[in-house]
Order: C-alpha cells, then structure tokens, then sequence
C-alpha cells in the first residue's frame, strides 16, 4: 500500500524526478505517473507500441515530440485523422501557426483569413500552399491506386524535416494508417485528382488487412491513446484483433459518461478483450498537450537510463 | 432583452410546453431552447438538413429517433461512424442490448461475453449474427466496386425495421455518409470479403465527390452534430465546401479547451467559414440522450402545428 | 435485465411519458429516470428530503421550481449558499435578471454595470436595491444574536412572493441552512450591520446543532443535491451523522476525476457511510437547469396520481 | 505574435525549461506557461497574494507545497475549506493517507473502516484521534469567543509539522480563512464544545472584517485559485471589495456552462469588477495536482535566479 506524500519543491528538479514526485500526490498527478511507468515498462518487456492522437495535437507542438518518438524508436506504428497529416506537411513546407485566444472574435479571424483551431490559428494562406503542394504529389505519383498507408509513406519520403512525423515514419518504415482519409482538405483534393486521374484509387480495405497483419496474437502489444474518437478506437480495433493490448495508457478530456468512444474508459475495454483482463493500464484525464510531453520524457529519460534507447 | 422566468410545474404539462418553459431558465436550458427554435427555423426556412452522430447514440434508443426524422422528411443526409451502422444493423435483425451500469465489473462481463459501452451491453452472439448477415449480403452483391454511401443503402434496402435509419434513409433517397468505414468489425467483414473477392472494393474518394455534389452554394444548409469526432468534422466540412451552413446545432459533451474537434464550437467553426457569420447557430453542452429527443419533440410539434409536417 | 428501446415522438406526449421513454435510451437519459423514480420513491416511502443547490441555481428560473416544491410539502430542508440567498431576495424584491450570452464581452459588460453568471446579468442597480432592504431588515431585527437559518427564517417572513423559496420555507417551517453565510455581499452587509450594532451576531455553531437534530438515527433520508461544494457537502454530512442517506440523488457537471466534493458520486458517499450501501442512489451527469426540472415534474406528477400529493 | 513550436525531449531538461516549453505548444499547456508567467510578476510587481484551494487539495500531497509557499514568503492569505483544515492536522499528527483506486469497492471499504476522496483512502481511526486532539485543543482554549481565522492561527501554533500549512502560516503572520467552518467532522467537534462551554463562539462576521481590512484599494493584488466553490469566491470576493484583482490564476476542471461559480472564468469575472479589465490572468483548465506543482516550481525557480526569494 502506497501512502500521499507532500510534494515539495526542490533545488535543480529534473522531469525525472518531477513525474516521480507527482505519483504520490493523490487523483490525477497518481494516474499520470502510473502512465509514465506503463509507458517504460511496455518498453523494456518488448511490445509493439501503437500511438495514435487526434488531429488537434498533430496542429499543435507535440508533432514534434510524435517525430522524435518514431525517430528514436519507440514507436511502431501511428494513427491519426487527416487533420493531423495535412498540418504536418504544412508545418514541414514551412507553414507557421499562431497561438492565439481560446475567446477569440471568429467573425474578425474571417475576413483576416485565419481559422481557429482552440487558442491557434492557421492561416487560408497555409491551406493554398498546401493545395499546392498537394496537389502536384498526386499528379506526380506512379501508382494510381495504393492504400493509405502507402501513399502516407510516398508523402512523408517527399518531406525534409526532423520534426515531421510523416517523414520520420517513411524513413524507418513505421505505418501511419489514417481511417478517415478524405475527411479534411485533403479528401477535396483527393477528389479533384480524382477528376484529372479517374483511376485513381485510395483502398481502405487494403489497408485495414495489412493493418491486422501488422500484429501477431504472440506479440506483446501496447497502445497509447491521446484523445478519442476515430483514431483511438482504430488502435484500439488493431490490438483486439490480435489478441487484445497487454499495456494501454488512454489520456482523454472526455469521460466515459455519455457512452462516447472518446471517453470510454481502460476498463470498459477489456469487457471486449480489447485491452486483456491482466494488463497494465489506466485512464488519464486532462489535455494530452500536459500530459503527454510529461510521460513521454519521463519515458525517454528512462530508457536512455537502462541502455534501451535505440 | 429577455428576463429570466421561474419555471413551476403545471398540471397537464406536454414537451413544447416544457422546452419553451426551459428557455427562460438560464444556463443550459435556455441554449436548449435556442436550439429547438433553430430546428424548427431551418425547416421552415426550406433548408437541407445534414444529421450527424457518433456511433454510441446508434447503441443507444436514439436510433429509432433518428429513423423518424428521417421517415418524417426531416432529414435530408446523415453522416457517423460505423459502429452506428453495425448496431442499426443488429437491432434490425432483432438483437436486443442490455442496460447496465456505468460502474460494472469489465472482467467478468469479458467472461460473459459481454460488450460495455457506457451502461449498454452488446453480446457477442450479436456480433456473431451480425458477421453471419454482413458476410451474406456481401457475397450477394452485384456490383463490386461501389462508393461507401451506395453500399449502405443497399444495405438499408435489406432490412425491414421502421427504427431503422439505414432502412428509412434507402427507402427515402437520403444518403449515409460514413467517412471511416473500415474502423469497426465491419473492417473486417470487409477485409474478409477481399479476400474471397479480390475485386471487392469501397471508394471512399467516389463518396466524397458525391457528398459535394449533393449541396449547392445556394442552398440554405443546416447541421445538427450530435457528439463530435469525424462525423461532426465531416458534416461540417460538407457546407463548407458549398459556402458554410446558414443554420447549426451542435451537441457536445466536450469543450473547446483542449482544441479537439468534438469540443469545437459554432463560433470556432465561423472562422473557418464552416458556419456563415451571420448565421442561426447554438451549442448546447450535455448528453444528446436526454438533450435530443427534448429538441427534437419540440421541432416536430412546431412543425406539425404549422402544418410543415410532410 | 432491461433493454433498450427505441425512442420516438408520439403526438400529445407529456412530461411523465418523456420522463418514461428516457428510461429506456441508456446513457444519461437512463440515469435521469432512475433519478426522477428515486425521488418519487422516498416520498412515498415517507422519508424527510434536504434538497441542496448551488448559488448558481437561485440566480436561474430553477429559483421557482425550488420554491413550488416547499409549498407542496415535498421538501424538508433546504441548503444553499448565499448568492442563492441574496438572488431569492432580489427576485422577490422584483428585480429582473436578463438573458445574455456566455461570450460575452466583460469590459463592456462592467462598463454598463452588469454582472455576468454564464449566460445571466444581474445589474448594479439590483445590489443597490438589495443593499437599501437588507440593510434595514438587519436594522429592524429585535434579536441582536440567532442562528444563520432563523435569521434566514425572519427574512422569509418580510416577503411576498410565491416563487421565493425563502418565503416558502418561512411559512411552512422548513428551515434554510446557508453554511458560509458570509460569502457574498450579504457578507459585507452583516459586517457594515456589526458596526453599527456590535452586539450583532451570527451563530454558526447553534445552527450546526439544529441541523444535527433535525434528523433522526430511525427516519428515512433522502438527499437530492444539485450541483456540488459546501451545499452538497453540508446536506450529506447533515445526513451522515444522522446514519447516513437511505436516497440519494446527485446531479452535476463535474467528474470524479480530480477528487472534488462537486464531483464526488453516490458510491464514494458509501466509503464514508454518508449513504446506506444498500440505498437508492443515482448520479446524473448534466446541467440541473435541465435535468432538474424533468425529475421533478415526473416526480409530482405521480405523487398527484397516487394521492400523495399534500 | 507567437507562433507554435515543435517539444522535443532534450538530456537533462529541469523543470523551468520544461515548463517554458510547453508554452509554445498550444492549447492548455500554453495557458499554464501563462498562469506559471503570471505568478512570476505578480511576485516581482509585490502583490498581495491570496491562495485558495478546495478541500480535497489538502488531502493530496499538495499540502506540503501550499505550506512551503508561505515558508518562503510567497504567500500572503490563504483561503480553503474545512476538510482541507482537518486533513492537514491529521497529517501533522501523524496520520497516513493511502492511495488507492478511483474504481474502488465503496461498500467494502465501508466495513474497512476506510473513507474514499478520489483515489485516496482516509481511515475511521485518523478521524478518531483527530477528535481526540481538536476535542483537548478546544477545552484548552483561554479565550471563549475568537474569529475564525483566530481560532485556526491558535491551532497552527499546536502543531509542528514544516510540511503543514498551518503550522506555517501561524508562525508567519498569514491568516487562513474557512468561510464554512462548520462544514465538515469539524463542525460536530464545534458543537459538542458548544455543549460543555456554552460561552464558545466563532464570530464568522468579525472574520470577514478582518479580511476585508487586511487589503487596500492601492494595494496590487493577486488571487490564484485552485477549484472553485466557496474558497474561490471568497478570495473574489475579498479583492473585489478593495477594487478588484490586478493578477488571477484560475485553475479549475469545471467549465463555465452550467453558471457554477467553480466554472466561472476570469473574464466573467471582469464584468463583476472582481479583476480588473486590464489584468494579467488566464483560466487552466485541468487537475490542480498536475498543474500547480508545474506553476508554482516554475515560479520559485524564477525568483530565486532573479534573487526574490526571501
């Protein structure tokens, strides 16, 4: 049995320490460190890592830290909206986002062109070079007819920036599937290229198979779920496929309340063996913007400790 | 100016009495009322109304309101996920869920071949009989390669429930939109017909393009998202490909602080042009199960009164 | 074992049948009607009923409802916190309460004198007005030293209006409990009135002991609290010492989660005995402006049926 | 204009440059570098600083760094509720908390003797040697008749714990006040003492004088508030009455939606006069257990380089 502890301040804490010195405080600074130990562990004990996040976290500044994950290897596959794919190549052509108000006047950030995203703003500007870029991608593509992860790994191998995780996935061979392709810009594009190249296809079911095949029923397998909806239940459909997660660290706004994949709960999983009765898991609530870059630290500093970093 | 009204029970009190009681209250309530007075303006008003919800709210008794709405001509699209069309799908061929509680023991209902989702049970041997149809109907297909929406109307054509909104949507010509038609055990019902049938395909690319196609820039356009997550995302993205939705409702259990989609609110969403500024629009925080059928009651009785009831 | 059912609008349905068909939807809408059964369930039981709110509550239209349920002999006790208190007062006193937004812009709003809860003003001019009557009311006080809820008591008594719950509790000998009775500006006014009148005293710790007595170890107790803080905490400590709640229904927006009293549910009251572990017990999640109302009209709606309406 | 920028983990990060970081990432981690810069200047600009914090605060291992802050002279007045008191003499008393679950066996930890806050356990017997030591400290007390923040400096000095707040703030000259001290295990102690002295008496009036008199108009003041409820008004309330706050931090999980005053942002708080309408504040939305420690050593490291702290 574990006992509160006060946490107090001390001179030259380190994240290491810091994440250690939350898990005693009681509600959610215990579950977050849990998380941080579930994270390392799955690590040491081998498991194939499933980190998946919606496309809100690809708009912000964790795409980095998703970038530095696939690059040192911790991670073997990602899942995402297509939000998240678009915002990365325009952060990798160089496109910037401002931080801007949560109470913003949306009517103002109209007509100046800018589109809210929480407190960030992305410009119409962006989008067009996006389109762009986009656009001659297709055109300039040998297949015309791949799965959406393949035509991820061709859109990531055109990009040059360590801080992309579609280029850091191309790179080492990590999949990133995305469910939902054509819901975004992205999908409007694809449609006009569609007009230009009538057969050109994108084939989801191609993909869901080489998804299932990714996983083996003997592999220990581990997901980390930033956010809910279509992404999460999707990593969460891959390991229950092959046997059910043995590790899962959810980190969610949303509570299990309304029914609501987002929201639902480690536990409710495992009434469907998609996270095995004997895992190690939990549920995390708060912004993974917080959260995540806390857990993952801790987790690098960890492995790189034990000789476990790549 | 409006002042706010004590609200007192009446005997003999019926829903509209109470919906426009609700509005003078303050809070949430009064937001509810704005809500049911946009459903009601936009119909009368001529608009094309998009539907969408999450895939939970097809698990819940929602769905045979949904059903209605449609029937009604009430509706003119509905977009989610594909939980929500598997489970439409079940209760169709006569499966029936359980209530349960939110506090249940996930283990043993893991054991008892029981599926949570919030306090809903779903048994596997529903999942089994719907693996058993879905394979058939399948099979049994003509065409080979077909868009997303047109497979789920021929889907819809199959069954025979009056609850059901894939069955009243076929029958009336309104298209379902599922943008992630793969994340769900229909994926691998799917996956598995590829592999009997190589040239088994869904385009999603072809679905967009019809999806565009069926609003024009000069229609009134209205959105009512239900939860948030892609279907939200994907019926927002349709008006704004055709100029923004004149009139929107959305009901959320989330907030905008974390920047997710789901929390999303109208006045983020006029940034983007997705909602016209000077449009009729509302967000209402709470539980669809209970907000929905309050709105929706109060649309029908406002529409039947005025004789714009089809 | 209960299934769900498919809701749908039928003409002429009124606030009982609503209540009914929600029961059956899952989610919060099945936690709603377990909620309104419960309430219906400890008055025909016979237990004695605290109802609880939060400031919040009085400064809406729910104020009234409060109020109706007193006069109808419902409740038992009340237990608020002083904005409640003042807002009761000034309502009484005519003043009116506008209807704004939650986007409002606050400098402006201060500029204007207006004060903003949510999406509710409440003007300078109201304070003023509220100041002018309380402070004469202190004035004319005979006794210099009572009990927070006799002081309530007595201002109960010097109004005149039917939708006030502390006119309502005056004159039907429910007593108001208000445990931080100083938290608002009803707080400066008693400190203006000390000195003026050094005598002047309120007495915490007596109205402790009338609280304690009120209840005994063999009556049957129900607690219905609306939203969370002191107000909650106080009804349900008022309870435990008595021997714990044999009914207990929370509504709130808040979640476990961070360990707060306002989150806190009916299962961790058992931890503490503060609810008998073998009571009726519900938590709802939501916004009570709505929710309450809809428990409370089904719950007079079948006292009225039964008879047992006083 | 900022813009967003990548996090990526770096060796040997402390947590200043942690903290910093998150800035730049959006969403809510940059509203908590906001919050950590906030606390930085109202310090160096020589505000008053009121702390507030909820009940269950006291009982997690934030205790020790709310006793710490008033040990290094950050902190001017401290506002909390009556279970935060209780549990930081039990603490100083030696008592342990456990930690534990939030999906706990309620009824069984009952018969345990073990009361649930969250994920934490409190014991029957802390209780119980509680009332021992709040019984002896009360019949000792030379003086019959105190005001609140009296009586709770007379017990710091009782105590001798560093890691107590307490215990720091009476040795420091720094009131604590407990608007509702009657609300909680304490209060039956209150009125049992009543019982065998019936002269005792906590004058809660002249408490709030003492508050008011503690600031004035020309003083700048700052309010940091963790949760909501009535400690967090009071703290409102207190800068409100001499001209309203120049710096606040809200730190909250509840949302404006429902009117609750935990919800409450700074902004609406603007339309009050309760901060000025050109303040330094920020609303964080999240577990104060997470974020606080992040702030608060963000802000000690801070004025410790620039040789501010005492």
């Amino acid at each position: 049995m574990e006992y509160v502890k006060d946490i107090v301040w001390k001179p030259g804490m380190g994240v290491r320490e810091l994440v250690e010195s939350l898990g005693s405080i009681g509600f959610q600074a215990t579950e977050l460190y849990k998380a941080a130990e579930i994270f390392f562990k799955m690590k040491r004990e081998g498991a194939k890592v499933i980190l998946t996040f919606t496309s809100n976290m690809g708009t912000s500044g964790l795409r980095g830290l998703f970038a530095q994950l696939v690059k040192l290897g911790i991670v073997d596959a990602l899942i995402t909206t297509v939000g998240a794919i678009e915002e990365d190549v325009m952060k990798a052509l160089g496109e910037r986002f401002y931080i801007h108000r949560f109470s913003a006047d949306d009517v103002e950030l109209h007509e100046l062109g800018m589109n809210r995203v929480g407190n960030i703003l992305i410009s119409n500007d962006s989008y067009a070079r996006f389109e762009a870029f986009i656009t001659r991608f297709i055109d300039e593509l040998e297949v015309r007819k791949l799965t959406v992860s393949d035509f991820l790994r061709e859109l990531g191998l055109r990009l040059s920036d360590e801080n992309s995780f579609l280029y850091q996935a191309a790179r080492r061979g990590v999949p990133v599937f995305c469910p939902a392709i054509t819901d975004g810009a992205l999908g409007f594009h694809l449609f006009m290229a569609r007009e230009r190249h009538p057969d050109f296809e994108l084939d989801v079911i191609g993909d869901f198979g080489k998804m299932v095949l990714m996983l083996g029923q003997e592999d220990r397998k581990g997901v980390i779920a930033l956010g809910g909806g279509v992404s999460k239940h999707h990593a969460i459909l891959m390991t229950l496929l092959s046997g059910g997660a043995d590790y899962a660290i959810y980190i969610t706004t949303s509570t299990q309340f309304s029914g609501s994949m987002s929201g639902a709960t480690t536990s409710e999983a495992k009434s469907w063996g998609k996270i095995k009765d004997d895992s190690d898991s939990v549920t995390v609530i708060g912004d993974a913007t917080i959260l995540f870059p806390l857990i993952a630290f801790y987790t690098i500093e960890r492995l790189r400790e034990e000789g476990l970093l790549g």
